[in-house]
């Protein structure tokens, strides 16, 4: 077998097999294929696409390229979510407390930020004493004991992925489907998951701009997943505003804090409804969408909800008492205004630039090396559809400084259109796409 | 400037300025671009192709990427022709002494055989004695001194073209027609070229195997030379069977001498005749391709185009008796023979099946740095059209031994196709390419 007749192959696109694919990706991570020959591969794929089955097989090797993690000792269905990433979106701190809660297995490693996007290990580290590192053995052992970890990623897991991506990075090859979709799905595989339930974003904040693409998304990672044998749903929501209210580390968990006592924003509360429920499903927990609704409910109105992530805070060494009292986290000196520039509605908030202004305050990473602030960042006070008057105050900034705040001022001025007009607010949730296809809500 | 960026906005389709594309080529020969975003960006030419003007561009981009040569001391317009290359393909060596005779510079650097085809400087060499390296300043005088020389490349000519073929070699990226034509034309004029005429092949010996591809490709090219100021005319041959009689050096080097007494086969005189008359046209030695046809029979049959042939031996430290007695050029020690299987016409005659035969009698190269025998090779004695017996000799076979002629026997019987009915002979000239299009002959 030769990586040209590969390449060739894909370039005249035919479809490939198992084996060719094995090939590619092992002699790719074992150095003995050359960069140069993948590039040229990611390439053809960017322009012929992939066979449902090609992508199956892409993310298996990709899984193959390390180790796994073993969950098989932590009884019952380990369902994972994942999100293609947004502004202000703190869904998985508010879901995994919430679905654990309900009795759903949550054994969940998630990412640091970068560029305009939070992580949810940076978010969880603006707690005091929160450790994000456990031994593979303690984290096993704290799902067991408390149905709940979320940690950082232990392990040599997909370093296919990492390589790939390194590569697609610096030859105009990353916004391909199939390479976007095993690349997803083969890290929740190697993580351990039984099955998935996928939240792809929508809109200016989110990677995929428009409807169409990320249905398509949302579509081919199902396929990989039933082909693979681990259940996949997916719900498309929209990331044209920033999720909830506050974009920002210590922020967001005061947010978070608020979601679990079942008080958050409405989006971020629709959404962690919506998609905890799937997952309540998924695990076999409850039979119907509403009986899962219903579950979680009860478990936001009764307390389980918010104790759940006050017991995940104290088994990995943060200040229980957070829940209680947020002001024991990181507070920025210095508390600025944007206010409005004019009477009207609000027609556009733009998550990407709020996301970049947050990492300019120091919210977020530029470079995987920077440092955090996990003070800084905006409460927005006003969303799309708001009416708002002249010199309304519409966002609070939370600063290192006076001119830190000033900055910003200047550049959230970019990021908010408002117009005489009134105007409804956005769509949520456009739907979800399971074994059966795309649903519109 | 960021070669991303690049290779994005030809991913996407769009055009490239002459900025741009000199940035990639001449980072890439410097080594500040990586040869994996190098192959992306093949990969996306292939699928997206050039427009004519950044045809030119990565032309010339490839011709600054070393040294030139400067004819410019030498008078007169010089003319270069180029081949795309083809089994039993001696035209060069008739060409240059046919049309120096009849007026126009030759100041020719030719190349070596690979594969299937041979190459002209093999085929010179098998001439005792004959040097095919001279310094620039003794290319020059001798070219000054009787109007030709040919010789291999001196100097660092277009370093680029060697560095880009070596990765499309790997990428699957060589049969891009953009590649292919920048790659042929930049040599040409970093030759030292004023003026070309391309010899186009189609059919299962050559490069191109269909008309179709074929006259695009020249197209192509005759817009790029239009474009950076080198007056181009393609003529688009047939390359289905061997050009002439005799495949293998010292014997087309005797094809060669019998074409310059006006006794060659009657493809091989047509084709030179025809390629002889655009290059005295594009030299200005003649206005109408009738006027030029004419010369070049005139200096057939005067002896003068033999006589120059013998000349430019003698300059090149060769033994110019070969030209009255080819029997002084290596002949092979064992002849033997390939006999008609049945009775009726020949319909094919497998170019690149006879070329990659008489490569492994030893007349040609698999890899470069293989040695050539020159004595070996084939001699054709019917064609496609011919009519043959049963048992009737159709090849003679030139081997070291009497196991190669036995083994080449088995070999060739793939390579002929006869039938019962009769066939025409097959169309030799499809047409030519000019700046004002295709026109079928």
């Amino acid at each position: 077998m030769r990586a040209y007749d590969i390449i060739l192959k894909k370039r005249d696109g035919k479809e490939l097999d198992t084996e060719e694919i094995n090939f590619m990706i092992s002699g790719f991570v074992r150095g003995n294929i050359p960069d140069y020959q993948i590039s040229a591969f990611l390439m053809a794929v960017f322009f012929k696409g992939m066979t449902p089955e090609e992508m199956a097989d892409l993310t298996m090797a990709m899984v193959h390229s390390g180790e796994t993690v073993d969950l098989s000792e932590i009884p019952g269905i380990k369902v994972d979510k994942h999100s293609s990433g947004g502004v202000g979106d703190k869904t998985s701190l508010v879901l995994g407390p919430l679905v654990a809660a309900a009795g759903v297995t949550v054994a969940k490693m998630s990412g640091r930020g970068l560029g305009h996007t939070g992580g949810t290990l940076d978010k969880l580290e603006s707690i005091p004493g929160f450790k994000i590192s456990l031994t593979r053995r303690e984290f096993i052992d704290q799902v067991k004991n408390i149905q709940i970890a979320i940690v950082g990623q232990t392990g040599n897991l997909v370093p296919a992925d990492k390589k790939l991506y390194a590569l697609r990075d610096v030859t105009a090859t990353v916004d391909s489907i199939p390479l976007i979709a095993s690349s997803i799905m083969s890290k929740k595989i190697a993580g351990g998951a039984d099955a998935i339930v996928l939240d792809v974003k929508t809109g200016s904040g989110a990677f995929m701009k428009n409807l169409e693409s990320s249905v398509e998304l949302a579509q081919v990672m199902v396929e990989i997943g039933n082909i693979v044998g681990k259940k996949t749903v997916a719900l498309i929501s929209n990331m044209d505003q920033p999720l909830g209210y506050c974009v920002g580390n210590a922020l967001e968990i005061k947010e978070v804090i608020e979601a679990l006592k079942g008080k958050g924003p409405d989006d971020l509360m629709e959404l962690c409804l919506t998609l905890g429920s799937y997952m309540l499903l998924l695990a076999d927990k409850a039979k119907t969408l509403y009986e899962a609704r219903r579950k979680l409910a009860q478990v936001l109105k009764t307390g389980e909800a918010l104790n759940k992530f006050k017991q995940m805070i104290k088994f990995q060494g943060g200040n229980p008492e957070v829940v209680s009292n947020p002001e024991l986290m990181p507070e920025a000196p210095f508390i600025g205004g944007f206010n409005s520039y004019k009477k009207g509605y609000i027609h556009f908030i733009d998550a990407q630039k709020i996301g970049i202004c947050a990492m300019k305050l120091g919210a977020g990473r530029l470079k995987v090396e920077d440092k955090i602030d996990y003070s800084v960042g905006f409460e927005l006070l006003k969303k799309v559809g708001d009416a708002v008057d002249i010199n309304e105050p519409l966002i609070k900034i939370h600063a290192r400084s006076s001119e830190d705040a000033k900055q910003a001022e200047r550049d959230l001025a970019e990021a908010i259109v408002i117009k005489e007009e009134p105007v409804d607010k956005p769509i949520l949730l456009y739907g979800t796409v399971t074994e059966e296809g795309y649903e519109a809500f």
